[in-house]
């Protein structure tokens, strides 16, 4: 599988740099005849689009996007949907300074070392616009999931210490931070202003709750549903853990406070707890699926810090320009999407899992 | 990707059940001319091998592994390495009382919605047994990553609310708890003792370190070495959460604290500190790398549990049998193993980086 | 994908050399449910297995196959089936004074260049025995593709300058060369038999007739049908050319002749012809998929040949031994498997590929 | 591995319909460090645009490239490259009285089959506009072939009933059909004129011959590289057989006639004559490789023809617009990139088929 490519038989393939011309993906195995707009994508897009509040850079990218292949009179034909959005404000003077030395907390000094040289005007692949493509794709994914039902709640858990105590999921788009929870939500803001004042960063934990899957989904081993759901959301840049339903805490749990009983309501098999977050052995149960992930702080810092340059020299490094001191309410969007990606790869490699059903299929037709 | 196959370049597909004639592995993409005996599988696998001391099932099985291909005159062919290991304590009348129900914790129920029926005598393809054949990879992968100087040391951090105070790596082999610290490991043991008494289990962290990974390893978008790792490690039954590095504690530091900088020490350019877990923007910057795996309690405890059959009736559910109270210790050679195989696969991927390497391959040979 | 390892949805990895311990394959993404028993497996190796005429090796194998894991009380279980069949009739001395030096015609010479050495008792890796484990997984495929209605006719079109003239498919089985012509059948044997008194072999043409494919199978670009196809049965090996439907006589024809009209058949929309051979675009029409493999004379012969050893040194070489003077009949049944195995992707594949009936399958079970 | 895209390391992710916007691709896995320029592959382009000669198409497209991502400086990053070709001369108004029914020899019915509908304005995704993305693409891969030296010489072999006598290479861009033979040129262009007298079409056969391929590329079993070569080759639309070495012509040899003798050329081991065309067992074999594709007559013709509609109802179809009376040369270009694409992934994937070779490649450096 290409290295820019995810999933199996939906996949999407994205590319595009963050002082490049312009960043796209191409998604393919989309069903035909799913209704698409550019509107449908941009929606997305939007929820991580820059410049939304004072806690984001102050890069002005509209972000908007063009469809230029696989979508024929409102809906999608089968064939590869293309994606591009230009990029307008590189502003790449911005980054001289930084070309000929490597900024902690990024990926500059991994790139020279595996490529032997960088784009060094920007992040360049690994910029968080790479996730731009991530994004459009999981509009498109999370568009498929909504015609059987399968919704998203996605918000910031915490930011720095603080921590949501309350969860009204009508309070997630009141406020710039995606919180469920305006007190939290404040007591954040507060934190991130003081953060800035100390010209440092903060990170936090974004959690996914999804409904509305049907049981069945994943595989039972290297394909488990919450293994490739790890992945996923692992390769979203600055994400250091993932933990799935409990996650680490199910380490100081026992057994008989960890496990989820089964119940009958009303003639329908039911879990009386969710300790798994809704995947056994790998395979969707049929209740919520709960994932989050851990992000770090900003690497991007304007406080002087320890580095080299490209020769081996050490010198003190500034690092001014428009940086987010915070990226975890952008990458609520971004989650979401890599698990709406995930999901629909399943689903769709779920579908030959019976010989009941593949018979059913192909001769009731 | 067949769903039972992990890997790219290096491959690896399991197959077999926990109560089938046997349990196996083919191993694709091994170099040729790597020496190997079935005692370097053996060694591996004794480590993950049932029956090794009070807190481990009494099922009891040699795990003898036999080559079955790929391997002629103590060197590897660079032809697939076909692995088997026959099951020889199966009893599966010990399991005869759960076939119709489903057990808490398991994918007992997953399996029927997926499958529409299941092996029903044992835990089938999502029994620990099917990491046999990820443990038997994963020695041939520590062989090789072993030729270029790359190796691991792994342990359990935490059992239960036991989390080890001191790292003594002579004293991982020296408990059967594989701890690093025999303190804690003496406390560990007293509380699984207490949790055995109530019939009850207990979860824990595995943490991987791995050192001499060459700078470069992994892709910058999807296929992040950290991505990967984490979905090689998700895919074991029973883990909860992945860390890299720092991993969760992140969410609180500030880029100031996280960010780790750059210094020149002897002419060699290294971080003056390892939060990031040895990974930078998906690729290995050459420091140590740090892995943990969150792993639930043995869903299997001899308490009465509330579930219901196959037909909905609800129940109340004993497992009485030969179960683990703890499966942490054991699962230390699984997350070694899944480490080694997306290392290897991640070394050979990146052999073709740079143009100017290809050509000294091709052209100087 | 590992380098052993056909298929996407539907896969399977084979395993093993001609002379070593086994041989085997591990087929993967199997729906659950399918009735499946060692017998129907055998019948598929049955008529591949040597000794069955004079036009075969005297090499004894029963080739009598177990299946180690995937089924459970006669059905798939939908995970990994492992089949295995041993070596019994090695006698790797016939081999002895052939390790040396590089057998014209066969891939002893390519394997030292690639591996830097190679299992010297035999053809190894590149055996016909490998197709054993193509030819199980074949019978499963072949299986899965007969519960929907789909059938196969493989029988030899020529050998060596012998075409048949006449088309009878009950004659196919009466006559060892699997011809639907007796009257070529005979012709052939007479060939045979000339080419073997000259210590000579011959080669021929292997054709796979596959009717009650549904229209909608394959995919525009790369996935075409007709391409993965190609490349399932120029892997086998001794195969030099592939052909779908009229094949390389489309090269004089004009648009005029080779275009397929339409027309409606009581209500139906059929072709007036078939000179695509049942592909349109690389998606099945609905009509018959004709498919067409040449394959070569088997390179081992008596008669002495021209070659170097290893140190290149040129020398004269007669290879004596039990070698088939043919092997296009034993072929036809592994030409049959790898089609069967593409249909089955490519039907699995095929499932997601409208958003109604993807809505219908989860919606409506 | 998603069905618009080609290879396992180095991948092409095709795009774009005839009437879209644009059609475009994306290369991964492409080693930095690469020079690379719009005009090296610009001049790939220009070998299979329209409007070059009477002989094709008189749609006006100048099928102008732009890299836009991927590239730096001149170099190529290791990430991405995204290359878009506008689509200028659309005018869809040629096929709006084709939109309704099913062209012969086209993809139209088999589209509608499997996808419920399909963008009715031209051939949509199996156009053979389409191929402009596996153009730009194989430009990169010959690129990366030529800095080890490997070389393509690919023409047309026939035109319609006209084969080549000679073989002057210096020929083959001296006339319109890329043939040769100046003398099989002249004889084609009058067999062209009088089918287009005829309002028909015609086919013929492309070869491709390439020198300077190590010996070891390609793996004994599912991806030899014969049969990876055949599916790249038979993926482009038109193509019906495909044949390596001597192709059909094998199957009336015998083994003394088709085997390859060895001998040693000045201390090197080199066959005596080639009919395995370069590859032996799936593996090259240092010497030229040889393929050949039938490619079928245009299907575009203006006489009429018999169809139906979408509804089924019977009717005479002709098709007026700008269409080649034969694909053939351009498709030279075509069936060259597959086979560079094809190359380049068995280069790189062969870089880790020996342990030394690993070694010295991680130890060394």
């Amino acid at each position: 599988m290409g290295k820019s490519t995810f999933g199996n038989t939906f996949t999407v393939t994205t590319w595009g740099e963050s002082h490049g011309k312009a960043i796209g993906a191409v998604i393919d195995g989309c069903p035909a005849g799913l209704p698409l707009l550019e509107e449908d994508l941009q929606k997305y897009l939007n929820r991580r689009k820059p410049g939304q509040s004072r806690f984001t850079t102050a890069r002005k990218e509209d972000d908007l996007v063009e469809i230029l292949s696989g979508v024929f009179e409102g809906r999608t034909t089968g064939t590869p949907i293309s994606i591009i959005v230009h990029n307008t404000d590189q502003r790449s003077r911005d980054y001289g300074n930084i070309a000929a030395s490597y900024r902690p907390g990024h990926a500059d000094y991994t790139f020279d070392q595996k490529y032997g040289f960088r784009d060094y005007r920007g992040g360049g692949r690994s910029s968080a616009r790479e996730t731009i493509g991530r994004v459009a794709a999981g509009a498109i994914a999370s568009r498929i999931l909504g015609e059987i039902g399968i919704r998203f709640c996605t918000y910031c858990k915490s930011i720095g210490p603080v921590s949501i105590r309350n969860f009204n999921p009508d309070e997630i788009n009141q406020n710039v931070l995606y919180m469920p929870d305006a007190q939290a939500a404040a007591e954040a803001a507060s934190y991130l202003e003081e953060c800035m004042s100390r010209q440092d960063s903060a990170g936090g934990v974004v959690e996914c709750r999804i409904t509305g899957v049907p049981a069945g989904l994943g595989d039972p081993v290297f394909g488990k549903l919450d293994a490739v759901l790890a992945q996923a959301v692992m390769s979203i840049g600055a994400v250091k853990a993932v933990e799935i339903g409990d996650g680490i805490n199910v380490t100081a749990m026992n057994g008989s406070t960890d496990n989820d009983g089964f119940c009958n309501k009303n003639g329908q098999i039911t879990k009386t707890s969710n300790h798994a977050g809704g995947i056994m052995g790998g395979i969707s149960d049929g209740s919520e699926i709960i994932l989050r992930a851990s992000i770090k702080p900003t690497p991007s810092i304007s406080q002087p810090q320890q580095t080299v340059s490209r020769d081996g020299e050490e010198l003190s490094l500034e690092i001014h320009g428009r940086h987010d001191p915070i990226i975890v309410p952008r990458a609520v969007v971004v989650v979401e999407s890599m698990c709406a990606l995930t999901l629909v790869d399943a689903l769709f490699s779920n579908m030959s899992a019976r010989m009941d059903r593949v018979k059913d299929f192909y001769l009731k037709k």
